[in-house]
């Protein structure tokens, strides 16, 4: 076997203990939620049938899924989010009782250029519920959002609502065609990227008509609270009939989510906002937070129709992702996490010498037992290298014993923050280790 | 878009909620006995180049990882095992203070025949120590396997071990090329599939000399206990080297296993085995359990020099894959899953009307804020039908609220075991559940 550069694919990365536990705390935090909320986790598999994947994203989706042929020759592709898997899986299992809470956290692929910020692969951590066309169902997921974030202590965020069925009739009353509709919502999509006048430039170059883009962003550029937007609209939307069941639904989307005390600083609707996927039908909303410059951390909304792309009868669901991998990017710009996220090793047993080995495994046997994280040094230095990896590791206590401890039944303790050292039986170990680490 | 067959892609599979409750109680005991012993999680990305991953399990490995070239025309594969990506990890990062002990939960992929067992994509558990040459590296290996399994309550099951160095020694003695030596490793490792009469006949297909197969096939049949077979072999292995040092390392790693009290009758020496994976170089080990027939549930081993594959100088490694996926068979057939993995949902509050759903979120609120797991009802049902809900998912308590329980500040509690069903001010409903849920 020849020498090999030990290289990462480029756009992938590794975990670190000192990432994993970030990681770890977050996901704690995110499933205790979820499960609070009555969601229980699922799994699908990486890789899917390359005709379960295609087409329902959009074209873009399309080119930057992963595919490729087995060896079986089957066209198989990696999960581009676990939207699609979720719904090819309800159509599989159409026992499972509705409505149907799941949380899934999962990584999924892109085949993009990566840059600061984007991976080609990343966890998503999605949370939907399936077989409920309530606004309550929206309502549920947007409020599970806002505790999340604050019980991770998010401080200055917002989250965005808005409707597909709110823009439907604004492209109905623009008389703009209804294919054009998603390329509205593409464009729109892109205006924290590319301003109002890049919006307009980009809705011109989908050829849509002069009238009907000034039509749009007319409406779009509406100001005033929540109640005051929805009142003109309501207005204008006379002769849209969806229009006006987006309305409808967006007024009873806020009357419930009055319920969940979500304060007005943080809710509000938002004609900006659109979402770039293919699959929403009704209310989408997205979290932004203005510290750092980093687009949403949570994006979702209503997709009534894709489930039933698979099971052949529609099944309304609506769900969002919780963007793991922005979260922990802002909470650590923002030191949202504790201080005492270092190693969780508790103790460290030395090793003096072959002839105490033995005795050393003794003690960390009983440290074990009584549920103490304990590492037992198999290494080669001698015990100052020992003091070094504990300092290294943060590893708060270190065990000493050799040939005249072993002798005695006794060890010595030495306490790496202040140097402090003492000798302890091993019958009393165990309770002086538990003192000293609740202290 | 068209309608999509919902298929999965075949030796694939979807975790429901009921079989994640099995998997996530597992790998919490697992994680948590990985803890106690001072291990910490890592995790590696799922594609890696091809150059990372090929030449280091064998040809047919290579021919199992699932390989293809990405956008910009690199050659990509999905991971094969935990074992290759650590190593590429190691070599990245040489600061990492050592031993490293780290533990890893991910999927790896297999382009193999799906059958029944057998899966194109399922999780490995890995624990590994990087930097200690020492014996008590694998002994700490083996007792974490061993302490896993007891926790997870096996009763039934064989750790056995061997040693690459003394199936070296074994080598050199039946006068075999160092050539042919892995091949010996891939036949023997056959063993209990294809019997004693299978390994003789796939060694002389390997075109090994019949004298050194008879010779081989002589040494492996010895019988009697751990201490009678080393002493036979230390004898015969005079003209070995490797052998010789085989023999001293598994007398010293016998020994350190004393301390750590598994039981005579769990652990053992055993020279039928070889592990088919080319990179072993010292003591490997392995655990099978008697019923049901499912080949290991655990396998791993010492592999000094894949590390120095990709840093240039040889990192010593050693540790195990616990095989998460057969665990969970096994434990499914032995009944040893606890009775109360089923839902983990608590509380049901339905829905009345429309009129009373802001009450019914109200509720929810509160139950959630006490940290009570709550579904709240939002699909189309009636009452009946949320009922039909709660006994599906089996959730123990369903609250119920109309107008006139709106209008007085109460709820109605429906115990599902039992049917009573009794009132409940608002303010006493927390500590009500509370307290039905110790119960």
């Amino acid at each position: 076997m020849k020498q090999i550069q030990p290289r990462i694919y480029k756009g992938t990365r590794d975990f670190l203990p000192e990432d994993m536990r970030k990681r770890n705390y977050v996901l704690s935090i995110i499933k205790e939620i979820f499960g609070i909320y009555g969601f229980e986790p699922l799994e699908t598999p990486s890789i899917e049938l390359w005709d379960t994947l295609s087409g329902k994203y959009g074209d873009e989706a399309d080119r930057l899924t992963y595919r490729f042929t087995d060896r079986g020759n089957r066209e198989v592709g990696l999960r581009y989010d676990l939207t699609v898997p979720l719904s090819r899986l309800i159509a599989n299992y159409p026992q499972i009782p509705k409505p149907f809470k799941r949380y899934q956290i999962q990584p999924v692929w892109r085949a993009d250029k990566p840059q600061k910020g984007r991976f080609r692969e990343f966890y998503q951590c999605d949370v939907d519920i399936v077989g409920s066309p309530s606004v309550l169902a929206d309502a549920e997921i947007i409020a599970i959002t806002n505790d999340i974030l604050k019980k991770l202590n998010f401080q200055k965020y917002k989250i965005r609502l808005n409707s597909r069925k709110i823009l439907s009739g604004i492209r109905e009353i623009s008389g703009a065609r209804r294919e054009e509709e998603i390329l509205i919502c593409r464009a729109l999509d892109k205006i924290d990227k590319i301003g109002i006048s890049g919006v307009r430039r980009q809705l011109r170059d989908y050829k849509i008509s002069s009238n009907s883009v000034e039509s749009i962003m007319e409406i779009i550029l509406f100001e005033g609270t929540s109640e005051e937007q929805l009142s003109r609209l309501k207005d204008l939307f006379t002769s849209s009939k969806v229009g006006l069941e987006g309305i409808e639904e967006m007024s009873t989307l806020l009357l419930y989510l009055k319920e969940y005390q979500i304060s007005k600083e943080i809710l509000f609707f938002d004609l900006y906002l659109a979402r770039g996927l293919d699959y929403y039908t009704g209310p989408i909303f997205e979290t932004n937070v203005e510290e750092p410059k980093i687009g949403s951390i949570t994006g979702g909304g209503r997709y009534d129709n894709l489930i039933g792309l698979f099971s052949g009868n529609d099944q309304p669901a609506t769900g969002t992702t919780i963007g793991l991998e922005r979260i922990i990017t802002v909470m650590d710009e923002l030191n949202l996490f504790p201080n005492n996220l270092s190693t969780e090793v508790q103790v460290l047993v030395t090793v003096f010498d072959e002839s105490t080995l033995p005795y050393s495994i003794r003690i960390s046997n009983r440290l074990r037992n009584a549920g103490i994280k304990t590492d037992l040094y198999s290494g080669k230095s001698k015990l100052r290298g020992q003091f070094g990896l504990a300092n290294d590791k943060k590893i708060p206590i270190v065990i000493i014993a050799g040939p005249d401890e072993k002798e005695k039944n006794e060890v010595n303790v030495k306490l790496m923050k202040s140097g402090e050292q003492f000798k302890v039986s091993l019958i009393d170990l165990i309770r002086k280790v538990q003192s000293l680490l609740v202290e």
